[in-house]
């Protein structure tokens, strides 16, 4: 998206050795650096000891460049990649709990279907969903919920990578 | 997952003010208390302002407590909220790019198929597959991918809501 001041989300996959504390190194440094992170998540990667970073950041060009190569000083890192927006696969999932009851259940499961999100729980005042998608999906479905009685809403934040066409592989 | 040592995995959701710095603040909390985290995931709640962290970490559940205690201590952090794994909707989701070519493409065709993941992107040389689940899920497909190239993979790390029947709702 773009904010108001020009800026843009910009996207970058980082490798790293998981040893303690390179997570908070990595989120220091890029907040130092003046940045706001819009949203990280690390998982494993197929090498035991390697985690992988999503992280997306607000800023312009140049300035990401700075934050790719300051994040090569810290130790741990081992590969940045920065993701082409518009030649990547990305991917957030999102778990809202939100209530429901009587004909509000009906009118609900509608809105999930057209959507293709799941319930993954049900309760007697309520379900919890889950939708897979572009972060532009998960904010439309979001909006159409914002009648109802939104409880709690956990997204994971986007994961992405290049496509194969990218030169950047 | 159960660990060697005895330790567990733990999950806390950690309500913050998205303020600069926020981020960095809470993974060197825990990392300083000795807790390595398994994995982040961190996206945008409905409120403009503020974000919700899933955080697996590995401890016993006296050191948990400690830590949502600190947690709270920082003035950016909302709400701690414990997520019960035996009550919990969990979910993450991971992308997978893999080379294939020729027969192969058939066959993992087939695993993809079987596991409703989904093929996000296709290239002259692989594919770039997506999956959703819990973590076991998630592992089992790699593990089934494990005799073709992998090139690359992100995974979100788990996003989770304690179940409408948990107490801790």
């Amino acid at each position: 998206m773009n904010s108001d001041n020009g800026y843009t989300d910009h996207i970058v996959a980082v490798l790293v050795h998981n040893n303690p504390g390179v997570l908070s190194k990595v989120t220091s440094l890029v907040t130092r650096r003046g940045f706001n992170i819009d949203s990280i998540s690390a998982g494993p990667t197929r090498q035991n000891d390697m985690f992988r970073l999503t992280i997306v950041v607000k800023g312009d060009d140049r300035s990401i460049e700075q934050i790719q190569k300051q994040l090569y000083k810290i130790i741990d890192v081992v590969k940045v990649v920065p993701i082409n927006k518009n030649r990547m696969a990305g991917r957030e999932i999102c778990l809202i709990k939100v209530k429901a009851s009587g004909k509000e259940r009906h009118e609900m499961l509608q809105i999930i279907s057209v959507f293709k999100a799941n319930v993954v729980d049900v309760g007697t005042n309520g379900f919890i969903v889950e939708i897979t998608g572009d972060s532009d999906k998960i904010d439309s479905f979001l909006a159409l919920l914002e009648p109802h009685q939104i409880i709690d809403v956990a997204r994971t934040g986007i994961v992405a990578m290049n496509r194969w066409d990218n030169p950047y592989n």
